[in-house]
């Protein structure tokens, strides 16, 4: 008879979607109500920590993003088993970085300027076919990009610890063969978790192997930039343009100098929101699991911090 | 024997892929040279129609375009067969409909806006998924556009006179079930060639069965469109915007009124631009045919126009 606590801003729409998938022996908790007996979490990792020590029954957490940052600092408790979404952002996040390559391509924003001035502008469009793009880290969501780029008859390289599993990567590429990887790409897409290998991998010396035309994206976690690097690159052109989704602050001050550096875009980390029904069917299926005693899917390594 | 004449804007392009294929029997001719036997003609149409009268040997003209209209006035002479450039356009024809139905999707344009106001816009995305496509014409470009749709995840209706051979359309309609097929559609494409029955079809009563949050993006013919109405039914709000690259007077005058319409994008007819790479090899294996007599690929019909 586990008790189940939601801390979502959602908390509405997951009370109705797992009301409706009527969990056996389940009681929905929310924040108002007494939190005896709650083995079960599900919700925002930012609005659980703050409660986590006042959880002693705590056995199982369902991050609903990918991310779980706040529950990784070392002097909180790890004494329970913490999931976090996945398999549910892939084809968002495809959806992401394809529609900012076509507006490359297509050169929709310098058509946008030639209408603004009533001017007939039939510029030469580029194309994806025949590009080369090279993904800094190849999990779910990396699969799903590169199966995109193969539909796009692309060239995909891939850059990982161990995420060897897609038949869509043309050649993987890991520790000090980093350069190899990104050197010639006409894009590079940082789909990154924030650990310690990661940090600011994309550097200036990773930088100077991309060609001028090339494009940057940054959908995994801010941490992997260099941003001083990155806006370096930008206004010497040394690089076409960034297209960042994530930041080491969010949001991102008003300050910052990325708002204003030339032929950067910023998306304000919305490529791939975690739609309540997604995240509901996935913790349905691992509370299934966690009932019948099996293992969890999405299991987070508190070490690997991913 | 064959005497080739090559009219066109990339004639030095042409010659030089020509050449390369060493087309047996074949003389390349371009305008300078005096045109005796010339049997067979390359280039685009409307540099064709001038000197169509000049050329009594013609036997063949491969139009290095899909629209053939400047050949087609009932006033010129048709005792020769008439080819035009087909399959080679369905790819780019297919990023320009998807960059456009995500940066709509993406709300691009918003978050550019909000980003010069150094405003962090998290605004929830848009998607194509389990979106349903209306397409007006499924031809070979069609058919690549309803794959793409389909690798997106997204339901395709098609309306067609008599191509009914992609597996990727998951209803066709015909003849008078136009406004059963538009109904509700949230995308509608117009892919129609310029012909007696396409003319104007997507008209105030056409646009009224689209929902108000729909797109309609024209790539195939300017004529298919009655562009008061149109425009019309943008100032109105009875759609959410529209997308065109083809007019009905091209380049768009500087004083039509869709230049300053509301959700009204220009592309200015380079959606699928004719590459004379993709060009010559489709004229090089109908020359193969041509020389030993069998049917040439993607013959016009003059009565149909296409």
């Amino acid at each position: 008879m586990p008790n189940i606590l939601i801390l979502s801003k959602n908390a509405a729409e997951y009370i109705k979607l797992l009301s409706a998938a009527d969990l056996p022996g389940a009681v929905l908790l929310t924040p108002g109500q007494p939190l005896t007996n709650c083995e079960i979490v599900i919700g925002e990792p930012d609005r659980i920590r703050p409660v986590l020590e006042q959880l002693p029954d705590v056995k199982w957490i369902q991050s609903t993003w990918a991310g779980v940052e706040p529950l990784l600092d070392p002097a909180l408790r790890r004494d329970y088993r913490l999931t976090n979404a996945r398999g549910v952002f892939g084809r968002l996040m495809a959806e992401y970085v394809f529609s900012y390559l076509l507006l490359h391509e297509r050169k929709i924003l310098q058509r946008l300027d030639a209408q603004k001035q009533k001017r007939w502008d039939p510029t030469i469009t580029g194309t994806l076919r025949g590009k080369t793009i090279g993904l800094l880290g190849t999990g779910s969501i990396g699969a799903e990009v590169a199966r995109t780029a193969k539909f796009f008859e692309m060239t995909v390289r891939g850059y990982t610890r161990a995420s060897e599993d897609s038949p869509d990567v043309d050649a993987y590429y890991h520790g000090n063969s980093l350069f190899t990887f990104a050197n010639g790409l006409d894009y590079l897409i940082s789909i990154l978790p924030n650990t310690g290998e990661t940090r600011e991998i994309v550097n200036t010396a990773l930088l100077a192997q991309l060609p001028p035309h090339a494009l940057f994206m940054n959908v995994g976690r801010g941490s992997a930039v260099d941003e001083a690097a990155l806006c370096d690159a930008l206004r010497r052109g040394a690089l076409a343009g960034a297209i960042l989704d994530v930041f080491n602050s969010e949001p991102l001050p008003p300050e910052h100098p990325f708002w204003s550096t030339p032929n950067l875009l910023i998306t304000s980390h919305s490529a791939a929101p975690s739609f309540p029904a997604d995240i509901a069917r996935l913790f349905i299926e691992n509370y299934r699991r966690y009932v019948a005693g099996e293992p969890l899917k999405y299991q987070v390594d508190f070490k690997q911090g991913y």
